[in-house]
């Protein structure tokens, strides 16, 4: 199956999906302790007969939706924080890493197209920790934290003033949501190892965002090759795909060929932090046998992504070898591919995992470059009849140890977590983690509520991610519609944004978000005064809203109609609805007096009808 | 718009979808009390590999999935209730009402095939109730009851006894669902109010089934054409492919021409009940006038709909004239139909509603064909802003009144619910509705948890859906992908069934059903094992399944390999876990003293890591 691609030559990437959204700017808002930062944001406006201004939303998208920023992927994006990088005195630029043919695949060679604008990396001078967790903790706040909070906020403090447009109630489980983000708070949250900002040193193209649970919910989308399918221009394409629809991180899961080169490809375009789960690239350089893994060719490849600029690392170093005996009598064993490996490893050298027994070497890695730990949870369940079982709740407590360890480095931490979990059975989950883990934000899959529906899972995992993230989880990250069935193409990437933003604004609504609630208010009024291009401009998708509403009704007209085609003119609820409002308000006094005189009788009325 | 539709001939339905499942047979169990009836259900076989006995489902596709059943639409479907109804000796057969020219809409005439095998109207002889909520109050336990029992129980007798296969857990908010269901149980419920088998004697052609919060959570889909779309032939098409996927209860919400027909040809065919909301039905009558609606319009279209076999009416008895002004600040106003429509209807008159001062009559009408009551919520929240409101609760607790009313009728009662809820508000809504309906089954749509995903309202409103049913909703009416934009096509209605299968699901495991896990853990199984048309066929949608299998591995033999396209062969961690397994099964007691004597020392290991 895989011999098929030996025989194809890899394009280099060209192009890559841009333009802005429809009736939407990008605004820039400026900083006030750096008053050079320029935090990008989307401005959605409304059709003139609403009378009201703008919708401000979060926008990960990046210079792509811009229309006027030039965009040249052979070049990658502009480095917005190298001038903050290097005003911090601490790191020096160096000779990295040299790249060695193993790093892109060592089985079936493809000519791989090289990124053209290769640049040289930093590390920290000597051995200091260059880690917005050591800033925040030394009191600074750094350019990445006013602009995340400034971010965060959008039109927030306007929202706030407008008591209409916030939502009183909600309830948040223990999360704390300031009605308006400071950058003192996030330097705070992030000294407190309650939020982490992915920031290697060496991705300065990205945009800071923050992953916490008194911020809003974000949502991770996977991407990467396998050694069955996709090329570098695809995963690139993906890549800033899934950023357009609103992904806050992405992660880089390729196991095929020319893993280094793909890598460099979507780091250097990329507008959000990029993950990985380095093992995955170590066990390629072994040639696939488990066995041969061994701490120096994963210490390499965790130098090589460092240096690259890898924002954070997937790390399995909680799976203890005591562990994995728990998984026996498990309806699907071990589903984690890290954890597998892992395992595997364990067993057959009858030794300790050696990325727990290195920990502190990754520690120092790490501290180097800011890159963040997502410790890995390699004994996940895979299942329904897995869920919260004793091997998940032992590697739990381990990554609960770890994390103390990184605190000592000054590394920053997030803890990741199922999976397939029952309804019933999450939120127990979550209080665990946050316990178990001193509130280190939770960063979940899904999870699943149900096993019975492949080609579904988005979806089934939606409804646990919303669950778990009202909960407190701070990263969802998506499930496509083909998991458990094949690689998601680029449209199964779309529907998994999409569903994870649903999911992660859910959760923000149901937490009492201050701010959540201003668009679902402002697209309701758009769709009880019938102005459907308000409609579709303000939902999460506006090219498929238009396309299902001009599916049935597509005139122009239509579009300005009071009426849709789901009941026709006659019977349109909303109208009639509006006309009911008109009276109401023409007579409101009248009726009123009227309607409590009469209403005690009207009760009464019942028993007599016949 | 409407106009072009007079220019088309409508042709008769002919053909609808047929055909067994994959790898599935239906299988007939026949009652002890009552020998001479057979329930149906699914049967899914299991590859011989697996040594599993195949895993029963409930199934509400009827005979249409049998392929022993010869289908003719023109017929309709075997009567097979009327040997029951007719041995109670309470009904009689009369002339019914002659069909009227304003029954097929009054305005734009369409000639309509009219479904050629007509039956005579059954009705109470005197005035009796024929209701199984008078039969249960008498100790009757009728064939219903029973092929209720046999139906939601399925496997589940065995599932109990294999008590690896049963949630020994779940939180259920309160329901009891037994572990065994009897036909006594079934009856009880129904004697007290807290469950409902709707089951119009002039529709004998329906599977009984039961819709309550100590049964498995149901599904219902609507249908229906609008003044701008559809046929006959496309609604009893949807009606069929609604049940195939998983609709246990279907509503013809037709509001364009030929209403009386599409709904004769439905109705006749169709193996679930039916429900409609005759208030569309009388507007049309009355030329869509809402002013010119009036209790003899609405009292000759509840018999015309009584005598054809409607299930359940949706009655929006509970909007009272005093409730009008309570949305007058609402941001989306009344958005159910029927709710303006009686909205505008009291403020016209400036009368009382008069589905409420009517409420007895109606109820002696329905008693009379044993139609129930799916009590409307017609000031349903329309956005996330309107939820759990003044409006909408005072309304609720009217409901709840009148459900005291219909019981002295015998009349079955369910209490419809909304619509637009943020997550931390479900459960306080289901809480109070428990409390004022005194425990009446709730019938809601989805809730959407966010007003900002038109185009995924599905998905929005399946993660309200699932939650509700956890909480105790009965059960939930769907919503298709174009909510909010236009009239579902037939791939909407299958995502939209899919999206409430998963739901409702969902919710059973999260309440403890104690069958409910059985599919979840075979297909687990079969997916740890890469059976690949194991995990197909136990899905609830097997033909997206292989589909999305097939896209990236479309060869048969990737149907037995031990992987799929998204790791790879080398990585799957499926693989490996299962020979992590074989390795732990080996040598798991020596390995076991191992980790025993070692277990202290790996955890003390780490502080001395360097």
């Amino acid at each position: 199956m895989s011999n098929s691609v030996t025989a194809k030559i890899e394009p280099a990437p060209e192009t890559v999906t841009t333009g802005p959204f429809p009736n939407s700017r990008k605004i820039l808002v400026n900083g006030a302790l750096h008053p050079e930062m320029a935090v990008a944001m989307r401005e959605i406006a409304l059709d003139p007969s609403a009378d009201e201004p703008p919708v401000r939303v979060y926008d990960a998208s990046g210079p792509y939706s811009d229309p006027d920023v030039d965009i040249d992927i052979r070049q990658g994006l502009e480095p917005l924080r190298t001038p903050w990088i290097e005003a911090r005195g601490d790191v020096k630029r160096y000779q990295g890493r040299e790249i060695k043919p193993e790093d892109n695949g060592s089985t079936m060679r493809v000519p791989a197209p090289e990124f053209p604008n290769l640049h040289t990396p930093l590390r920290a001078k000597g051995d200091v920790a260059v880690t917005q967790l050591a800033y925040a903790r030394r009191g600074i706040i750094t350019p990445e934290m006013e602009y995340i909070a400034i971010r965060e906020n959008m039109g927030r403090a306007e929202a706030v003033a407008n008591a209409a447009e916030t939502v009183a109630q909600g309830e948040s489980f223990g999360a704390v949501v300031p009605q308006v983000v400071t950058a003192e708070f996030v330097r705070d949250e992030i000294a407190r190892g309650r939020a982490i900002i992915p920031s290697n040193i060496n991705h300065p193209e990205a945009e800071p965002m923050i992953i916490g649970r008194n911020f809003l919910v974000k949502i991770n989308a996977n991407i990467g090759n396998s050694a069955v399918s996709s090329s570098i221009a695809e995963e690139v394409e993906k890549m800033v795909w899934a950023t357009r629809w609103g992904g806050d991180t992405v992660m880089d899961l390729s196991t095929g060929d020319n893993i280094h080169a793909t890598r460099e490809w979507i780091i250097r375009n990329s507008p959000v932090p990029i993950g990985t789960v380095p093992i995955y690239q170590a066990l390629e350089k072994v040639n696939g046998i488990v066995e041969d893994l061994n701490w120096e060719v994963y210490r390499d490849t965790l130098i090589e992504q460092a240096e690259q600029g890898v924002d954070y690392f997937t790390v399995h170093a909680g799976l203890l070898l005591a562990h994995v005996p728990l998984t026996v009598n498990r309806t699907t064993g071990i589903v984690s591919r890290g954890g597998s490996i892992l395992a595997k490893w364990c067993l057959a050298h009858h030794k300790e995992n050696f990325l727990y027994t290195h920990f502190r070497d990754i520690c120092e890695i790490m501290r180097a470059y800011d890159v963040s730990f997502s410790l890995g949870d390699g004994l996940r369940p895979g299942s329904i009849a897995d869920a919260n079982d004793a091997a998940q709740f032992a590697e739990l407590e381990t990554l609960g140890e770890l994390r103390k360890i990184a605190d000592e480095y000054d590394v920053q931490v997030m803890i990741e977590g199922p999976g397939h979990v029952p309804m019933h059975k999450i939120r127990e989950n979550m209080t665990k983690q946050l316990e178990v883990c001193d509130e280190s934000p939770f960063y979940t899959l899904g999870p699943l509520v149900t096993d019975i529906a492949p080609g579904y899972d988005h979806l089934t995992s939606g409804i646990g991610a919303a669950m778990i993230g009202w909960y407190g989880c701070a990263m969802l990250c998506y499930v496509t519609p083909k998991e458990h069935l094949g690689l998601p193409d680029r449209e199964d990437v779309k529907v998994g944004v999409i569903t994870y933003k649903i999911a992660a604004h859910a959760a923000d609504l149901a937490k009492g978000h201050p701010a959540a609630q201003a668009r679902d208010n402002a697209l309701s009024r758009a769709r009880f005064e019938f102005r459907w291009r308000d409609q579709f401009n303000l939902s999460l998708d506006p090219d498929t809203a238009e396309d299902f509403h001009d599916q049935t009704l597509p005139a122009e007209g239509a579009k300005v109609a009071h009426f849709c085609s789901m009941c026709g003119p006659k019977f349109c609820s909303m109208r009639i609805s509006q006309e009911v409002q008109d009276v109401i308000a023409e007579g409101m006094n009248e009726m009123s007096e009227k309607f409590r005189e009469e209403g005690g009788e009207i009760y009464k009325r019942i028993d007599a009808a016949e």
